[in-house]
């Protein structure tokens, strides 16, 4: 959690960014929020290689439009089987790619390091991670920090629940990190089995109803059906009323409290159907700015590249 | 079959368009054909996502030259199984592209009015119907009859023999509101075994060898092979022989009527493959018609979300 | 190996380029290389398709990349499946192409003598070989060629080896064909389980040690690994002492000898890892090059429709 910039624009997680690096970002990605005409001739001639390993399609379409947006071309890599993602192999993939002239690859894959180990190689290529493995997912972590500010005008004081599967959850580490570096308080929940007690080191861990009621926020997270095994829980509609956010729970949370979820969202899983387009839920406003913070992003990888 | 005009540029089928806003489209249609130096400037910084739930490269790839004559940036999200064209899911879809910034959805999938009900919900996209299920392909209905105005002049007074597959004919049901709405008279022939009740309510039913003797035009309907058992037919020979278009047909076929097929062809079984590229043929004039009937399609569709 | 000038622009293999058809290829390519600030608005409005039915990253990013930084439209066709690579198939598939609007097809699959069978058609859509069966990749040689002129200054008199799985390679035999037209000597060598007696009509084969002492450049063929049986070779290492470069090889090659190979490599088999980065290597050299030539090729393609 020690601050270390790390040359060249890469973006490898929220814990090597400075607070001052990630303030810089906001006001980027609020210039880019306002200032719609300037569009789309801001980066002609540059090139991004999105390289999506897993399948990831929010993420990997937010980037794309971002690219677009910039100016930038866009090439695709996600047809790659994931051997691809080894280190050597990975390294000769990041040669090729700074050979043929992409100035920026966007790489979500399921290892963890890859990215940090090659950014200190000298590939030619900047780095942004789009979520790398159970580790680290910086870019959301961005825009749930971008959401918070719009909407509080500052981040410092706030309380932010993170609530649900924190094991398996890119994300709930690097808004952690994010988070922490703001002075925000960050208070953890979830299911018993869910629980990650490495991230308890940094942040308390309360019951789900006692931690909403001192919220500011609460973040779910998404329940990776596909990664647990069936005896996790035994139902949808048991998890929600254990673990979900429903309105019953709702009414306990201060009445400031915003609701907030990287999506995609399970339905009546972690949280009511109802809550995700309820007025005080942020989902499709953080979807919104996840544009304009990886436009801010992809900018800074491109200016890393010509210092 | 009553003409309903359906806000904010959606294409739905052509059921609910009525013969003025045809008579718009072809106009359009015909301003792209012939102002070939005014692509590619007109609508930069909009964005078309084309959702093919199902594989068809020729409808795809039409619509991408469509959206990139007119400047538009385009995603694609035909990697998505088919899990998430469910009605619920669906909707989070439409949200989360509106969200990002995406203007129009192209969208194609094996189901039956979904289009139809997310256009009725506030999803922020609008959507234009690539080929729906069993019952809808209006895109393709409208370069086939931009194609016929462009040979014949007029519409009204037509005799088009639609012929082949009815049964599992995305294209024969589209063409049938539309060329009705214009005043042209259809007729339906083929297979016994292809032959749908529910259009015949609408046009009446010939014999192959009767129904071309009358007709301006005859529109072949491409068997769908793979979803047929077996026993629908014994041979591909056998076929072309019993339903489909040979050169001894052409013979007995008024001199002055066209061939039409929306492709992509199976040569030698509803059509003679020497006929495909007869001077009588439409063909491959149709295929171009389709790029700026489409274009047409999308600038109502940006314009209905200026509206 | 008579050159045989075709027209329209097609590129079928490096046997049919005179010369001067080479030369001016190597002319506009450096021409791309020294003036990148004219990128990117030469040719807007064009369309090209890359239909790759086998699976090439790199030359197909390679392409794509060449094509934007032309300012031309791109569409891919890669999805598909091979059975499209059929000649009937393939022709209704041009054809289509050619009716939408597409300028340029750059077609990689595994037959053999489709694209020459298909440019002497009137499909009206101009054709790139990028790697066709076992037979030829004439890109792959014409960056080659490239990168030695440039750093030779010449290509008359140079001495070029080779090396490897010459019967698998669709490189070897678009080189041989090159090379001899510009009056380098082409030396063949690798296993013997890999010898390609067809091309011994052209250029001597020699042990490897032997061949690399008289090298002004060794250019070493990729293993197909998944396209031999085991019994061709026991092991990696095995491969790598008898048949591949090594620095005790590079010793006794001539000092001024380059190392060149088209990648992607497999390291720690036909080359030993250390080597693909020495300064005498121009393996990432050759892949910059390749933007630069297959810029070249795609402008003559477009230049050739418009005579």
């Amino acid at each position: 959690m020690i601050p270390t910039v790390i040359g060249r624009g890469h973006l490898i997680d929220t814990d090597r960014l400075s607070k001052e690096e990630m303030e810089e970002l906001f006001g980027r990605a609020e210039y880019w929020r306002t200032h719609r005409q300037h569009w789309h001739r801001a980066y002609p001639g540059h090139f991004a290689a999105n390289l999506f390993f897993e399948p990831s399609t929010r993420t990997r379409i937010s980037f794309e439009v971002a690219e677009k947006k910039l100016g930038m071309e866009v090439l695709h890599l996600d047809g790659e089987t994931s051997s691809v993602v080894k280190g050597e192999s990975f390294y000769d993939t990041c040669r090729t790619l700074s050979s043929i002239g992409v100035d920026v690859a966007v790489v979500r894959h399921r290892g963890t390091g890859l990215l940090a180990e090659m950014a200190e190689k000298e590939t030619g290529v900047t780095l942004i991670n789009a979520g790398e493995g159970n580790g680290g997912h910086p870019t959301q972590a961005l825009l749930d920090l971008f959401t918070l500010r719009r909407h509080f005008g500052t981040l410092a004081g706030l309380t932010v629940v993170i609530a649900g599967d924190l094991l398996h959850s890119r994300v709930a580490r690097s808004n952690l990190w994010a988070l922490s570096a703001f002075g925000a308080r960050v208070i953890l929940s979830g299911p018993d089995s869910m629980r990650d007690p490495s991230m308890e080191e940094f942040a308390p861990y309360l019951p789900f109803d006692e931690a909403i009621r001192q919220a500011d926020a609460v973040m779910m997270l998404r329940v990776q059906l596909e990664r647990h095994e069936r005896e996790l829980f035994t139902s949808a509609e048991d998890y929600l009323n254990r673990h979900g956010l429903t309105s019953d729970r709702l009414a306990i949370m201060p009445p400031h409290a915003i609701i907030m979820h990287p999506a995609p969202v399970n339905r009546g899983v972690e949280i009511e159907s109802g809550l995700v387009e309820h007025p005080r839920s942020k989902i499709f406003e953080q979807m919104e700015n996840g544009v304009w913070v990886r436009m801010a992003i992809l900018e800074r990888a491109l200016q890393g590249r010509n210092n």
